[in-house]
C-alpha cells in the first residue's frame, strides 16, 4: 500500500519569468547581484532601499535584503525538498508581491507567463512520484473584465490549477472593496479557493524605534504583522458581508488564519456589544464562527501545537492543511547547511503533538484534507 | 462553608478627581455633557473630534463619542455588577488613557488623587462580604526620579494597592525603550505586578477606508487593534532582553495576552530563523514559551474557549485570571438594560467549556490564582 499522501499547500517559488522581471526593475521589489555575494539579492522593502544603495556605491557594505538561494527559483531544489521532509505533493504559489506591483498590460502578460511557467513544471511531473500542482497569479491590476476573463480560462489552461493566491491589498482598497464582489462571484462560481497570503504587514512605527534601526531583525514584521495583517484582511471580509454574499467562496488562509481562531471571540463579542451594528432592524448573517466552519480553511503553517488546536477546534480538523512555507525560514546560524530544515519540523511535530503521531487525524491534516479540498490526484495526468 | 472567591481582575472604573479633570479638558480624552443625553459624553480618540464639533453647533447631530453612564464612576454601580454576576472581589484599575496624555507636574498630582481615591474605596468595604483591591495609575510623564519615587511609597501608602496599570506606550517610547529598566525593576523589588493593557491600538489606516467611515462602528480598533498592540508591545521587551535582565518582574496581559498565546509559536520560530539574531556568537536568553510560563499571567478576557485553552496551554492554567473588562461592552441592541451582561457570561462560559464547570481547575482561574498572585485576602483590613 502506498504511505498517505503529506501535502504541502504553503510553499512558493519564483519561476524564470518572474526573476527575469525583478532583475530588470529599478524599484522594489528587485534582485541585484553584488560581485561579494554567491546568490543575487532580493529587495522587497522600502526600508531595504537605503541599504541596496549603500552596497551598490560601497563594496564592503553589509548586503542588502536577502540571498536569492536556488530554493527560491530552482524547481529542482523544491522537489530535493520535498524528498528530504516526506513530502509527496506540493501546491506551489508564487511568492509575495506577485503581480500587485506591476500596471495593467504588464501585470496580464506576466500573469500568462508565470502560470505557463508553474504548469510546464507540474506537467512535467506526470509518471514521477512526486506531484506538483500550484496556485494561479492573477493579474489583479488588469481591471476587472480581464481579470473575470483570465479567471474564466484558467481551469481549461492548465490542468494543474487548483485555486489562486491573493493578497490583502486586492485592487489597492483591500478585500472588503465591492469592487471585488464580481471577482470573489467567479472563483466561486468556478469552484477555485482562494489561498491568502500577507505581504503589506503593518506601518513599520508600530513596531517602535528600535525595530526600526534592526536591531529586532526581521522578527516583529514576520511573526507579528503577518499574521495581524492576514485577520484584519478576513475580519474586513467579515464585516463587509462578503462571506454571505457569496456563500460559496473558499478561502484557505495563511499562518492558520494569522490570529483568527484566537481572536474570533473577541471579533464576535465586539461586533454583539457593538450599537452601530446591532441597533435596532440590524440584521446580522452568520457568526464568525460558522464562516470559520463552513467557508474558511486554514493551512497548519503556526509553529506549535498550542495554535494548531486553537485552529482545528476553531475550523475543524477537517478543514486544517500542513505547509512549509518553503523556501523561506532555512536554517541559520549553526544550522546553516542542514538538509532537514528546522521550521518544517516545528510543524510537523505541532500536528503530531496535537492530533497525535499516526493518527487518522493527522493523516487528514498532513494531506488528506488538501487531496479532498483541492481535488488532487482526481484523474491521472 | 464560604462559596469560593470569584476575582474580577479585569475591571476599570474613572473615580471622581479624573472625571472632573476630564471634564475641564479641551482636547482628548475629554468629556462633555449635552442637553439631549442623558448622560455625558467620553470622547477619547482624535477620530471623533469632528463628530464633537459638530454636535457642539447643530444639537441635532448624532452624539460623538460615547455615554460616559455611572458604571464607568460609581463605586455603587460596581458593586451591583458584582452582586449581579456573583464576583466576591474586583481588582480595579484606572480606565485608559490613564495619566499618559498629562504633564509632569499634573501627572504626578492626579496619580496621587486617582490611587488615593482608589484606596479610600477599598476601605470603605472593612467588614462587607465584597472586597476591593486596585492596580495604581504610576504618573509615567512625571520622569523617573519621580516616578520611582511613588512606587515605592505605593504599598505603604495604599493598603488596597496589588500592583500597576501600565499602557504600552511607557515613557513615550514602548516598553523596550532602555530608560524604563529602573522602573522594571523597582517594580519587580517591590513585588508588584504590571497589569499591560492596550489603549493606541493600530494606526487606522491598517483598517481601511470602510473603517474610516464607522461603518463597521469600533469593531476592528476593538477586536484586533487592541490585543495586536498588547502583542507588539510584549515581543519587544522580549526582543530587548527585559525578561532576562529584570527576571522577577511580573506582567499580567489584558485580553488573554493579546494574540501571543496564539503567535507563540511563530515569534520563536521567526527568532530561531533570524540570521541577525541567530548569527555565529549571538546567544539567546529564554525563549518565548520560557517567559511565558515564569514571568507572564493572562487575564481570561478571551470570550471563546478556543481563545481560553489555548491561553492556559502556553502559560499554564495556574496563571490564568478571570476578569470582565467592566464597564466596557455593556448589553446592546435588543439586549440593552439586561441586568446579566453577555460580556461576562461569554467570559464565564469560556472558563466552563475549557476547564469543567466546577473543577477544580475552574476555580482556579474564577478566583484562586488571583487570590494567590495578588496575595488577597492576607490579612484582616
Amino acid at each position: 500500500m502506498a504511505p498517505p499522501p503529506v501535502v504541502d499547500i504553503h510553499t512558493h517559488l519564483y519561476p524564470p519569468p518572474y526573476l527575469t522581471l525583478l532583475s530588470s526593475r529599478t524599484s522594489i521589489p528587485l534582485v541585484r547581484t553584488f560581485p561579494s555575494s554567491p546568490h543575487p539579492r532580493l529587495i522587497l522593502l522600502e526600508t531595504e532601499l537605503p541599504a541596496l544603495e549603500l552596497a551598490l556605491r560601497d563594496p564592503s557594505a553589509p548586503l542588502p535584503g536577502r540571498p536569492l538561494t536556488p530554493a527560491f527559483t530552482s524547481i529542482g531544489e523544491k522537489l530535493s525538498f520535498m524528498a528530504v521532509h516526506g513530502i509527496t505533493t506540493s501546491v506551489m504559489s508564487l511568492a509575495n508581491p506577485w503581480l500587485d506591483f506591476l500596471g495593467p498590460a504588464e501585470a496580464a502578460a506576466m500573469a500568462r507567463e508565470v502560470d505557463g511557467a508553474f504548469e510546464e513544471m507540474c506537467a512535467a511531473q506526470k509518471g514521477k512520484d512526486r506531484k506538483l500542482y500550484f496556485f494561479a497569479a492573477p493579474p489583479l491590476t488588469a481591471g476587472i473584465p480581464a481579470l473575470l476573463e483570465y479567471l474564466s480560462e484558467l481551469a481549461g489552461k492548465y490542468k494543474h490549477c487548483r485555486g489562486i493566491i491573493l493578497g490583502t491589498s486586492g485592487l489597492g482598497l483591500g478585500l472588503d472593496d465591492t469592487s471585488l464582489l464580481p471577482i470573489f462571484h467567479k472563483l466561486a462560481a468556478l469552484n477555485l479557493p482562494v489561498f491568502l497570503h500577507p505581504h503589506y504587514g503593518l506601518p513599520p512605527s508600530v513596531f517602535g524605534p528600535r525595530a526600526e534601526t534592526g536591531e529586532y531583525g526581521h522578527v516583529l514584521p514576520l511573526a507579528l504583522g503577518f499574521p495581524m495583517e492576514t485577520t484584519v484582511a478576513v475580519a474586513r471580509m467579515y464585516l463587509a458581508g462578503v462571506f454571505d454574499a457569496v456563500p460559496a467562496l473558499r478561502m484557505i488562509l495563511a499562518h492558520s488564519g494569522g490570529t483568527l481562531p484566537f481572536l474570533a471571540g473577541r471579533i464576535e463579542s465586539c461586533v454583539r456589544h457593538d450599537g452601530k451594528l446591532m441597533g435596532s432592524g440590524k440584521k446580522r448573517g452568520r457568526t464568525v464562527w460558522e464562516v470559520l466552519r463552513e467557508q474558511v480553511y486554514l493551512d497548519a503553517v503556526v509553529y506549535s501545537e498550542v495554535g494548531l488546536r486553537a485552529a482545528v477546534e476553531a475550523s475543524g480538523v477537517e478543514r486544517l492543511m500542513f505547509g512549509t512555507d518553503h523556501p523561506f525560514f532555512p536554517p541559520v546560524g549553526e544550522e546553516e547547511g542542514a538538509e532537514v530544515w528546522d521550521s518544517v519540523k516545528l510543524n510537523v511535530e505541532a500536528v503530531e503533538k496535537a492530533l497525535g503521531k499516526g493518527s487518522e487525524e493527522a493523516g487528514m491534516v498532513m494531506g488528506g484534507n488538501a487531496a479532498r479540498v483541492l481535488r488532487l490526484f482526481d484523474e491521472e495526468e
